[in-house]
Order: structure tokens, then C-alpha cells, then sequence
């Protein structure tokens, strides 16, 4: 996705004007700084489909008044190791966040906690989250809910949402052992890849709206939108299915939000489930640390498959990706670039500038 | 797999064969049971793999001194919303059934629990613990260690447990909605039935010792007890790689049990993570089930896919087939018969038969 000829923008100039353009949209300060890394740690992971190309979609609903800049969103006082937040119709990030906090402090005081949240816009990346109840010694996990883009096995129709899970594990490594995936063999955004470039996509990825698997991404695309059309094929067909649908109920159903069909409509309608397990109530940190060390040095100890230049443990590969435009800089690609600078001129906010120094 | 000129057995008479013959290999009456028990629920839903063709190794393993008939098992006085259970070489049943049931009493009585067990032998089909905190008002997830079949995203080797996990949720439909599976696109016992039947694999299930996709079964089966070659494709590549790896960080590592390379040796090498969130901290009961069969509502009503008789809702397959096996008696497989009768020559027990009336 990244173009050469792209400037290269420093993560904080992007975090403050991504702040300045929600601020410029209602967004008090502290929430629009939330919502601001969110973004910015998606691209700085190379996850682009979760990074500032998202700022002009959450504009828009902040002033067509779908998502609410200035929720009432419920921050439960402490009632054992479970709670439910209502969002409200906040911007995702906000409840996601404030779940998986919520969850972390249960954990540390009984062991486990779980928070649901629902009355949510979309909530970004889920990994960093989760990365937020390992931080502080525990086991994260977020689950949420995506597009309804998949059908349920032996049916036909956009029934099933591509619902993502998230898990971080503290390490000594400089990094969490971090997972972050949805339910479909590969994204509506690589999908749409294919088509720009013209290539058929590999078998195995998508079905027609009558079931019959194709290889045109067009089929998919082209009915993105609509309630009928083309579908993601689940990882493992019936296995996928069964845990999205899992992972709705899970969210959807248990916060009392939206779930199944209700999905998508209105924008507010996902719901998180955030859940922290306090690691040394099982074993002491350090002995927990040691063996994971044992486990990523094994993994790492493999020869490389072919084409391959060697394991990556999971979340690795997020971590070096973001070391590197924490280092050298963010270089969006082109159509993100333009949108944000026709953002900014909108908006009156200064666009993001290559070259700016951090904020004193 | 059943061969419609096998006599049937009823389930009862199964039970009491696994419990004789458990007995008779030392293990005490009660403790048999719960193994009994779990091999015939899983016979009963069809997944012969985990099914009575599993007792001839049980017995085998105990009379081998590498499983504990007699384990001291710790049960652990509550404390708190988590607890580790050191299986002392048990048969897997029964850490598994401890852990979920301890869990269980914490979510009843705390919101959530988690309680993992470590020193087991194979745990046999997941789906059953899972249930038995569903049975009681709660979401239950049970995951666990498989064999180290698959190869981590990059690289080469059996260096990743096929690692399953199963989840409950009840319902008001007369069954729980479940799901139950492990994380390679199929099972070992499913490429091992190809190649019986003398046919190719379809694309993308396993591949060779040196990272080349293969569709010969052979390639996997005949190094299948050995420490290279064949290995089996997680579903979604690494998504299934990363999830294998969190959930042995969740059993093996968190309970203090093997993990990694360590799995597979001692044959008590297997560990638990059986958690437990009670339903009704979060919504009323009645409003879960409401909201749960509008989402099954919704699943059932979409229209069959193309050679598929219409959705099946997670769980009620194998709900279905356990009905049918109960109300008519289980046709195993003729090898699995006769090995059941060789064992009770063996052993001098009953063998199982087809006429047995229920016991008192």
C-alpha cells in the first residue's frame, strides 16, 4: 500500500491533527486524543484499513449526528469482576477502551473481569486494546463485531458479521505476543486490492450471492453496500462461522446491544466484549515470562519455509513494522493523503505536515 | 464412518463397557464413569475419533504406568475467582470436568471464572465440559492441547499443537448452541480416512516436511507418530497458527504443564483452561434466551445454500445425531467393535451387546 514517493509524516503530527479534526467535529479533547491513537497505532502497524483512512468516514457521522460527539456514556462504578457500559452512540474507540480498562482493573482486584460495552460506532484495531490489559500483567482479549459479510454455512445471505477477536500476552521481549483477526479468510479490504490491480483472487475466498465460489472480486465489490451479493468465505467454512457467531453473542446479545441482522443499522450498533486475566494469580510473572520465552524461542528456532525469511511470532511482525515509522515516519498512501488534506481545508485544521517538530 | 450392517449398541450398554473395562485397568468406579461418559457423548454426536475407539489406548496407557488410575488429584478450596488443578497424570476426563465444574461455582458465585489444569492424559471431546456450565446459566469455554501436528506461519516442523477449544452457550431450543474444533483446516482423522478410500486431498490441507503444499495423504500419515514430516494447514494459515499459540499460553503455559516441544512427552502432558461468565450479570436470563432465538431465528431462516438441506445452528448437528443415537443404539465402526471385543477378552470383562437392557 505504501508509496515511495509519499512523504513521510511523523506519527505525532499525525496524531495532532487527527485530534484537531475531531476536536473541529465536536470531540472533546480527551476522547478525540483516544480516538487519534487508536488510528495512528493501526497505520503505524501497517493495518491502513484501520488507520487515518477511517477520519473522513468518522467525520461524517459525527456531523450527520449518527455517532454522538459527546456521549453519556455510562463508566459503571465497580460491581465485582463483571459490568456492562452504554455507550451512548460513542465513537468505538471509547467504549472499547473504557472496557478493557474497566476489565483490567477487575482483574487485578479478583483475578478475572469482563466488560461489555455496547452503543458503539466502530472501534478500530482491536490488538491495541488488548495490548492494554497485558501492559499491566494481565491476559487481554476484546472481541467486537465487523461487517455482516459473511453467510452461515449451509445458507445463503449476508447473515453472519466478521466478527474479530484480539488477544495480547505480556512478554519480555519489547513486545506482547499479540493476535487480531476476523472471521474471513482474507478482508473486504484485500478483496478490493485484487480488483484495483485487476488479478482474479485465489480460490477459496469468496462465494456469489447464490453460494458458488468465485474467483471475480467485482462479485463482491461491486454489492459491498447491499443487503444481498457477494460474501467472504470463514476460515475453516463451518469452523469460522461458528465462532463469529460465537463472538456475537459474546458481544451483541450478552451487552444487550445489536447482533445478527441488526448489525450495521443504526451506525452506533457494535458492541465489545473486553475480558482480563491477571496473570500471576496462576503462576508468578516471572516464572509465566521464562516460559514463554521457552515457547517464542522454539518457534523462532524453525527453518524457514520456502519463500519465507523465518517464523514471526505473532505480533512480531506489527511491533517491527511499528518501530520503523515510529523511526522514519508514516508515508500514507496517496488517496489517504489527499483526503486528509481536503479534511483539513474543510475543517480549517492545518494539514499534517511532513515536517513538523513533536509538540513541546 | 457407521456401516449400516453393524448391530446397534445402546448408549447405556457402551457406558457400562467403558466403566468394566476402566475398572478392571484400575481406575475407580466414579472416576470411570466421567471417562465412560465422555467417550459416549462423543460417539453419540458422531465424533467417532474421540468416541470408544479411544479405550483400547486408554487401557493400555494405564496399565503402562503413564496415566495415574488412582491420581491425587488437588482439588483446590475456593479462592477467589481463579484456581490451578494439578492433575497428578489423570485421565484427561476427569481434570477437565473438575476444572470446568470449579470454574463454574466461581462464575455462580463471582461473575466469571477460570480455572486451569495441568498433567493430564487426552481430554477426549471438548464440547461436553463446555456444557456442563451452560446446563447452569453460564457461557462456557473449555481449550486444550492437541497433538503437534502444524507448522508455525514461516516455518518448518510439527511445532504447533492442533490446540482446540469449545464454547457453550445455552439456549431455550432443547439443545446449547456449541462449538467444538481445533485449529487445522481438517483433522489427522480425516485425512487419514482419504487416503483409505484411496483419494487425493482437496487443495490446501496439508502439506510436506518441507513446506510444499501436497494433496497425497500418505505424505502425512506415514510420518504422523514421528517428529518431521507431514503437517496439517491451520484454517485461515496464520490465524490458525496464532490462535494454536494463544491457546497453549492459555493451558500449557498459564497452569504450569507442558507446552511447545514439551507436549506429547509424558503421555500426561495435556493441559486445561476452562472458564465460566454467568449470563445473568450481564442481562436477565429471559432476555438472553430471547435475544439467542431471535439470532437462531434469523440464521434458520435463510435460504439453503446450493446442495445443502439449510443452515444448521452451531451445535445442532451433532444435537440431532445424538438424539437419533440414543433412541435407536450406536453402530460403531466394525474395527472399533472389534477391537472393544478383544479387549473384553482380554480383560475378562462382558463384552458389549447389542440386546442389553438399561440397568436398575
Amino acid at each position: 500500500m505504501e508509496q515511495p514517493t509519499s512523504p513521510r509524516i511523523p506519527a505525532h503530527e499525525l496524531t495532532r491533527f487527527a485530534v484537531a479534526v475531531l476536536g473541529a467535529a465536536g470531540v472533546p479533547d480527551e476522547d478525540a486524543r483516544v480516538v487519534a491513537v487508536s488510528l495512528v497505532e493501526a497505520q503505524l502497524r501497517g493495518v491502513a484499513s484501520h488507520g487515518l483512512q477511517l477520519l473522513p468516514l468518522y467525520v461524517n457521522v459525527l456531523r450527520e449526528g449518527e455517532v454522538n460527539p459527546r456521549p453519556a456514556m455510562t463508566r459503571p462504578v465497580d460491581a465485582g469482576t463483571t459490568a456492562t457500559i452504554d455507550g451512548d452512540g460513542a465513537l468505538g474507540q471509547l467504549v472499547a477502551t473504557a472496557a478493557i480498562d474497566l476489565a483490567t482493573e477487575k482483574a487485578l482486584a479478583y483475578g478475572v473481569g469482563v466488560v461489555v460495552g455496547r452503543r458503539a460506532f466502530h472501534t478500530g484495531a482491536l490488538a491495541p486494546y488488548a495490548e492494554r490489559a497485558a501492559a499491566r500483567g494481565c491476559i487481554g482479549l476484546v472481541i467486537s463485531e465487523g461487517g455482516r459479510l459473511m453467510a452461515p454455512a449451509g445458507g445463503l445471505g449476508k447473515l453472519v458479521g466478521n466478527n474479530p477477536l484480539a488477544y495480547a500476552f505480556p512478554t519480555r521481549r519489547g513486545f506482547p505476543l499479540v493476535l487480531d483477526f476476523a472471521m474471513s479468510a482474507v478482508s473486504g479490504f484485500t478483496v478490493t486490492d485484487y480488483e484495483r490491480s485487476g488479478r482474479p483472487l485465489p480460490a477459496g475466498w469468496i462465494r456469489d450471492g447464490a453460494g458458488r465460489p468465485t474467483t471475480d472480486p467485482a462479485v463482491f465489490t461491486a454489492t459491498m453496500g447491499a443487503d444481498a451479493g457477494g460474501t467472504l468465505v470463514p476460515i475453516g467454512e463451518h469452523k469460522g462461522y461458528t465462532l463469529a457467531v460465537a463472538h456475537d453473542i459474546l458481544s451483541g446479545v450478552l451487552a444487550g446491544g445489536q447482533f445478527g441482522k441488526g448489525l450495521g443499522i443504526p451506525e452506533d450498533s457494535v458492541s465489545v466484549y473486553a475480558q482480563a486475566v491477571r496473570i500471576d494469580r496462576f503462576l508468578p510473572l516471572e516464572a509465566y515470562y521464562d516460559r514463554l520465552d521457552q515457547l517464542i524461542d522454539q518457534l523462532k528456532a524453525a527453518p524457514p519455509a520456502p519463500g519465507s525469511a523465518g517464523v514471526v511470532v505473532p505480533g512480531e511482525r506489527a511491533h517491527a513494522r511499528r518501530a520503523a515509522a515510529l523511526a522514519a515516519g508514516v508515508a500514507l498512501a496517496p488517496a489517504t493523503l489527499a483526503a486528509l488534506r481536503h479534511l483539513a481545508d474543510d475543517l480549517g485544521v492545518p494539514p499534517p505536515a511532513p515536517d513538523a517538530a513533536p509538540a513541546a
